[in-house]
């Protein structure tokens, strides 16, 4: 994406790839999570379910699972679909290694398959009755973004008022028709909030709504708030929830939370440099410039002992090699990648930096190039590792030198920003 | 972006690339159109107005101007801004040749904002008088995907009924809330709708409504259709209109714009081969591949006489030069475009496809690269034309020809889609 004027800051935390545990503490009850995803996606004329669209190698449906699975105290999570798609996401629970998920089946609408949902969390692996949670929290499948804290002011509140529920202003005006299709009044906007998702109920609250509420309700409603009130005469406590709440509904809002994900996996990055003083100095070269970029560097001369423990927050990694044409120390990179299984959620990003430093050779028109870079690039994207490598020569001239660091900077921060799977391979030139 | 499982589809005039001339029969009476853009983006934590938000080397604001300029029935644009933002927007103005726009001082709210741009509407360039125009269009500055279609229906209906509005069904459940933040109510989804943007206006009609209308409603108030109502008995009619009517409103949705206006860029592409009968098979081993993409891709053999033309409809060249390091039929692309200014509002791809087909060269390693091409690139880059590269050699093996084809294909459509600035200049292989 080009720059806009100015950077309009996600939340550092929007991806979902940073870590709180304020809840540790506080939630000393049993949480569980019914997530469903049976719906069909009909509202955008797509032809996939919008829940197993996939950006960056994973359906949409799989970053909302890794919202919950991410926060220690939420035991399991009931994901609702619909029969043609439950082989579909047995493969997801298998691919991602999603570890609290319990499969249910859908029923004919969204209140059946919330029901189901509830259910099946009084339900073991062989049918037997097992423990009921105390606290359930219902999500949709769509909307990835929800963060632990937020997540902890709807559980808290649903076990202390039995219902609670995500709240936001309203975006337009909502106004009341006539039957033929005129204005007949605006509502006043600060009377008014859209509600949102996640809710929180105590188990017996929503258990409770759905046994008593009637065939209609299970047919046309949508509202699990209003079920709680209506039939357990519980009003839930409302509360304002970030922007990033918002339901993934159209094509273009695969876009909006596939840039919120790539500005999130591109915050920081990892140079190794060896022990080359060239390399050394470059990397510091690179770390000014890209700080102001807003990318964070760390600067390390190999993945050795502690160094290997940096590793693990990184999504992005900088080989720079003096005067060496081989890939062994990429290839090194990709190992302890490979250990950690680092690259399974997200696409991993090596930038494989070629420094020439030898005399005579004044410009990179005739370098060489090191062996089978392109090969050795798609063998690792089939890992979910993408190389790129970039090839420039080292000037004593300190204003050139400068540029050129510069140049390289700007391709360094498009790659990882684009991780872009079919430039994998190249070897790029300043 | 990476691939959804199905392709979903925007509408293929979404980001206006489309033309429809439906309007100009029956739009027989003055139509304008007032933009208030004097928002401050705080609901984002913008730094910068999001109106003024830049894409693909262009601010927000000037693809909504640009929507409505398309539009051979619509005779003026008065465009509201703040004092702080007036040469912000002279400088769009001139950048992007925007032939329509009348430029007004904002107010202090969004009805005084408005208000100033309706009064401006009946003002010549140096204060005098001039016609009133008969409808008045009111849009927001933040929704750039307006289509003419739609605006016709609402001109339309304006001048019949007095007053038009756009609405969207209600996307969340909207409630009622409690002074202690807890549930009241919920309203019948089925009732009510959301008041989006554009709307129109009998010029008589808004002018009074706002002469009428208290100071309270110029403070508070955000609603014009309820000013028409209140003030002149105007029931305005009220018209669904498409989703991509939806508010850019938060860094996400910048995003969202981007990928639309990047999809509909990328429909597309134009190989021009030479007489070579390489580079022509070639072409169409590429056009059956990247048809299949969805991109559609047009053979001609050069730029001369008809073959010129069908240059206009299109955002992406591909050239191929068989044995030829030489960049002169770049060049002469590149004087094409510049002769129609044509990079002004999007950025134009070009890519140069370098086939060596000389004996005793298997493989790209040794191949020499073209003179300057980064250079040149950087050059073009200046005038809003992307420059890429990608060597191959030709291969007698069928399949593995069919093989090197495919992969070319997939760099092409990254290239094509991406757009990445960062690039240009580079030469990929394949």
């Amino acid at each position: 994406m080009s720059k806009p004027l100015e950077p309009i800051l996600f939340s550092t935390c929007e991806a979902g790839l940073s870590k709180n545990n304020a809840g540790n503490s506080c939630v000393d009850f049993s949480v569980a999570v019914v997530l469903p995803a049976g719906g069909s996606g009909e509202r955008t004329g797509l032809q996939t379910p919008k829940q197993f669209c996939t950006f960056l190698n994973r359906p949409l449906l799989s970053y909302t699972v890794q919202a919950f699975e991410r926060v220690p105290w939420i035991e399991s999570i009931a994901v609702v679909v619909s029969k043609e798609n439950l082989g579909l996401m047995m493969d997801i629970i298998q691919k991602f290694h999603h570890r609290k998920v319990k499969v249910v089946h859908g029923g004919s609408t969204r209140h059946r398959s919330i029901f189901n949902g509830i259910q099946a969390l009084c339900e073991g692996k062989d049918g037997s009755a097992v423990n009921k949670p105390k606290v359930v929290i219902i999500h949709d499948a769509v909307r990835p973004f929800v963060e632990e804290d937020f997540l902890l002011k709807i559980a808290m509140a649903a076990k202390e008022q039995g219902a609670a529920g995500a709240i936001r202003p309203l975006v337009s005006t909502v106004i009341a028709t006539t039957p033929d299709g005129y204005l007949d009044h605006s509502l006043k906007r600060a009377k008014y909030r859209a509600s949102e998702m996640p809710q929180g109920f105590l188990y017996d609250v929503i258990y409770q709504a759905y046994q008593r509420c009637s065939q209609s309700d299970f047919e046309f409603g949508t509202e699990c708030l209003d079920l709680a009130l209506q039939y357990c005469g519980t009003n839930a406590k409302l509360i304002e929830g970030p922007p990033t709440l918002w339901k993934v509904t159209y094509k273009r809002d695969l876009a909006a939370a596939e840039s919120i994900i790539k500005d999130s996996l591109s915050q920081s990055a990892c140079v190794i440099t060896g022990e080359s003083t060239q390399a050394r100095d470059m990397a510091k070269t690179l770390q000014k410039i890209v700080g102001a970029l807003e990318m964070q560097v760390d600067v390390i001369p190999d993945l050795l002992g502690d160094n290997a423990r940096s590793m693990a927050k990184q999504w992005n990694f900088i080989q720079i090699s003096v005067n060496n044409f081989f890939l062994s120390e990429v290839e090194e990179i990709i190992r302890a990648l490979e250990e950690r299984n680092q690259a399974l959620l997200y696409p991993v990003v090596i930038i494989w930096v070629h420094l020439n430093v030898s005399e005579g050779l004044s410009n990179s028109k005739n370098m060489e190039e090191p062996e089978g870079m392109m090969e050795f690039g798609r063998g690792a994207k089939l890992r979910n590792i993408l190389l790129y490598g970039i090839q420039l020569h080292h000037s004593k001239e300190v204003n050139h030198w400068e540029q050129l660091v510069g140049r390289m900077a700007e391709i360094i921060c498009a790659l990882i920003q684009d991780r872009n799977p079919a430039l994998t391979g190249q070897l790029l030139k300043v």
